[in-house]
């Protein structure tokens, strides 16, 4: 294959076709329900992944960082949502691209309130963070006290406009089957209508916007929410396939990792791709061993992966251990590429960033 | 103190103070045991702070990629270890840098030899990668007949002027305990042992390059080993303080992070730090829970660490979360940038060079 006649290093190979599939999947059924979708951009934070959103009508972003909403910004997206609390020490950053764009911020604290009445110029689109199980920060459905004093102080104020409240169930990561991941959307689901109980007659036109890829994508009902935020379905990546998210054929990013020595006294290969190139996230199979990763096959247009196939087992900073059969080992060269499916494609991509390439 | 003003978003502070001393010691050591001391710069990967080690006498130095090695050669290193096996994708590239500065290769395949035989202009010296005990790669003491065929083919070579092995005892980091890393390195010293005895008179001049920061800075006694090649020891961290390699002072780089939100119900900061900048590598404390950093409290000029201090207890990709104290979560106020010492400050350095402060 000519694109991998190119490749030296560890390089991130992203399957347009695979991509738009994704996208295309999560528009249309966002669509059919009625919702706003807005994806989020951590997972590919390139401006050529990002553009590919817009043939399938999506004109709102998510981005977890103020720098990464600027670099969208750049490409001419004006409507991001930085999901993420809003960070005190960057408030000039925030003005200047509040002056630029349209802005969605989160907050969870008077502190964070006080410095956005006081450093921006323009108004903004404000959401208080609710916490719908995943208990990483937000509130709760037993704090609405102090929810309740956040959104007094915003309804005073004249630039922030209090829009609603953001989640992310995060928890959905540990589900390893569609009943589990349904147990936790039914969860989710409960705190909203909670927080819809308390504010709808207080809060006109209460917004709900609603995270994750795992349920996003996999469930089919979301009462009392108007706008979706996945990032992760554009590419899954192994981790995805464990929870049972997607498909292998729905995985549309790899590493491609060189070949550099072989051990067949313990049936490993050495390649070059370690923890600068993969980050370490790993999961664990079901002999409870730390994988990081999936290793597949090439096809003339791109890959094909298979639960059966080798794994990466280790990884330090640079090189990678797969665990392969004495066959496969036998037949792979010094200098190969394998195409290896990341535990998680955000990490893998924000590290190979400088080194992608799109087929 | 005024450097922390500046710090807006997660950044990587370096005492160049203790950086200095930790160079120092190592520096030091190598010249009374009249060994080579060739120090990995993959920890740092910067410029500004590679120089200080030519005040130390210091200028032979180790990259981990032949893009690292270029990195460092345009700033003047001229005696380049790259201390990964050989990845003949890249032979163009080592052959431009070999053209430049003095290049020191690895090899464990006649895949290998065979490439920068046909690929180099210029003679370079080779090594052979050893296993001491790891067990990631390279060759051990039952494996000579394979050894052997490569020593016979360097010996041919008019280009490839074999020097010797080349081993790191990356088991040392399982350590916990001075006893235990003397253990370890009682077996890798053995190892040594094995191919001196097998290849002193086969090979003239035969030299022994030894790395890993664990047992170079603290054991006394190198038997047979020509050059030491630690690199995490200019900062440490705190997993080395786990292993128990460093004190908590002499850790030489902490990320500082600010607090976006707190938790008192359960004694959590949330902080603007994850994944993407921390990477994922942790240890486990006492309590067997997951520790991805370890927090310390600003000085006047720099900061302290304590095994006391709260915990970096879970990362996602942009938030961390910090187990701490009632009273200690009182006095943090949302804004406050926390010094946090990572488990593993190549992977978080790796991720912060473009977010660096040296102090």
């Amino acid at each position: 294959m000519s694109f991998l006649d190119q490749i030296i290093e560890p390089t991130f190979v992203v399957s347009e076709s695979i991509c738009r599939r994704n996208i295309e999947a999560m528009a249309d059924k966002a669509r059919r329900l009625g919702m706003n979708l807005r994806p989020h951009f951590k997972t590919h934070q390139l401006h050529e992944v990002g553009r590919w959103f817009r043939d399938y009508g999506i004109n709102t972003i998510t981005a977890s960082s103020v720098r990464m909403a600027e670099y969208f910004a750049q490409d001419g997206w004006d409507d991001i949502t930085v999901a993420f609390p809003v960070n005190i020490r960057e408030t000039d950053r925030i003005r200047a691209l509040s002056e630029r764009v349209k802005v969605n911020l989160l907050v969870e604290n008077r502190e964070g309130i006080a410095a956005l009445e006081k450093g921006l110029t323009r108004p903004a689109h404000i959401w208080i963070k609710m916490d719908c199980g995943t208990h990483r920060t937000g509130f709760t459905a037993d704090q609405f006290d102090q929810v309740d004093e956040l959104v007094e102080i915003l309804a005073k104020s004249p630039k922030l406009r209090f829009q609603g409240f953001l989640t992310h169930a995060g928890h959905s990561y540990k589900a390893r089957s569609r009943e589990e991941l349904a147990a936790v959307h039914a969860g989710t689901m409960d705190v909203i209508r909670k927080f819809r109980g308390r504010y709808d007659t207080l809060v006109p036109n209460l917004q709900m916007t609603y995270g994750d890829t795992p349920t996003c994508f996999t469930m089919d009902a979301f009462p009392g929410v108007t706008e979706l935020r996945p990032g992760n379905f554009i590419y899954f990546d192994w981790m995805q396939w464990q929870i049972s998210t997607c498909t292998p054929e729905e995985i549309g990013g790899v590493a491609a990792c060189p070949v550099v020595a072989k051990h067949p006294e313990r049936n490993i290969a050495i390649i070059y791709g370690g923890a600068v190139h993969f980050s370490k996230d790993f999961i664990e199979n079901d002999r409870g061993e730390r994988v990081f990763g999936k290793v597949g096959a090439w096809t003339e247009n791109g890959w094909t992966l298979s639960p059966d196939g080798p794994e990466l087992i280790a990884i330090s900073q640079e090189h990678g251990q797969v665990r392969t059969t004495p066959e496969a080992l036998a037949r792979m060269q010094i200098g190969d590429l394998l195409p290896i499916a990341p535990v998680h494609s955000c990490l893998t991509q924000d590290l190979l960033r400088g080194n992608t390439v799109i087929v």
